[in-house]
């Protein structure tokens, strides 16, 4: 006779599967590659450069931004600071589920507060949580101006926009910086795969 | 020289890590496996249960429920009737997250309301959300009260409890019924692997 779930002693909710089994499925440790700056710093282009290294070498990746966040989960949120301290908190959470499911989470968000940032470093255990400053001048952000955001700011058509009518911090302690002004794309992935490859995070890939 | 981020050419945004790309990396598709039912019908100790036999497989999987979902990423809500909708849409957002990172997902929650369900449906692709009504009657789950919840919904200590004083709407064509009063853990485990199996779900392990 198989067991029944009424049968008080099969009754169990707790996980079986933690992310350390995870981590040995996969042959790769986790963490959040937590890309911060201004808006036009490459935030989003080297997640998905990032990332897309990483798959090569069979990592487990994902890439949250603002085209998968905003238009979803964070979509009931507007840009009052309650709002963006909210949706970095949100974003910190999901960053933590994903790399407990044994995925490394890359974010490119310009999370320009320091203390929003750190709720999220709290959220997970000491080296998980991997801040990556895109250091870049406003100057050079401005001139690039892909999405011409910098123009209507400048109009006041945007309000609080950070760097120009809103403060951005910068992070006193990242645990690597990428001076993007200078840099070239493959330098700033190279940095970072180091970085992963120095710490054992992808020592079990076979 | 490498190239500048700054070199317009170089600038992009596009993921080139797709969820297909990850479902060949894994062997297997990804969907989001969702329990509903009752307090007390199993959904927890079921999503734990097939998560634990998919592992065994080296399907990637991750459970949502109570646990890490209402102490992170919904603690800022309660349980009126607007705050369950909520609640079910973040968890719906994140599951389509998860799953786009190459995760089959499975989610244990209440989830009372067709509508509430339905607008996850509508979230992902055709076939992408399997949903699983854990069939049990009030008496079974009554009965068991693993919580104790139930006597305090009876005594009104829980307001709006599901089944008590706060309806449970039926699925009208879940893709998989499991009646838990009758069958044991096993059988219903296996009723849901073979669903996946049947589906191409987990057609490339190795």
């Amino acid at each position: 006779m198989s067991e029944k779930i009424t049968n008080e002693h099969t009754v169990w909710h707790e996980p079986t599967v933690h992310q350390k089994d995870r981590e040995k499925m996969n042959g790769h440790k986790n963490c959040i590659l937590w890309f911060t700056g201004l808006s036009g710093a490459g935030k989003s282009t080297l997640a998905h450069a990032v990332e897309d290294n990483l798959h090569n070498q069979l990592v487990r990746t994902f890439v949250l931004d603002g085209d998968n966040i905003r238009k979803g989960l964070c979509k009931d949120l507007g840009f009052t600071d309650d709002d963006r301290t909210e949706n970095i908190r949100r974003i910190g959470e999901i960053s933590n589920l994903l790399m407990q499911a044994g995925v490394i989470t890359l974010t490119a968000f310009i999370s320009p507060f320091i203390k929003d940032r750190q709720l999220v470093r709290q959220l997970v255990n000491e080296g998980e949580f991997i801040e990556i400053f895109c250091d870049a001048s406003l100057e050079v952000c401005e001139s690039r101006d892909v999405k011409g955001l910098y123009k209507k700011a400048r109009t006041g058509e945007i309000p609080e926009f950070t760097g120009i009518s809103s403060p951005y911090e910068k992070p006193e302690n990242a645990e690597i910086t990428l001076n993007t002004d200078e840099m070239g794309i493959n330098d700033c992935v190279e940095k970072v795969i180091e970085y992963l490859m120095e710490r054992g995070m992808l020592d079990n890939l076979q």
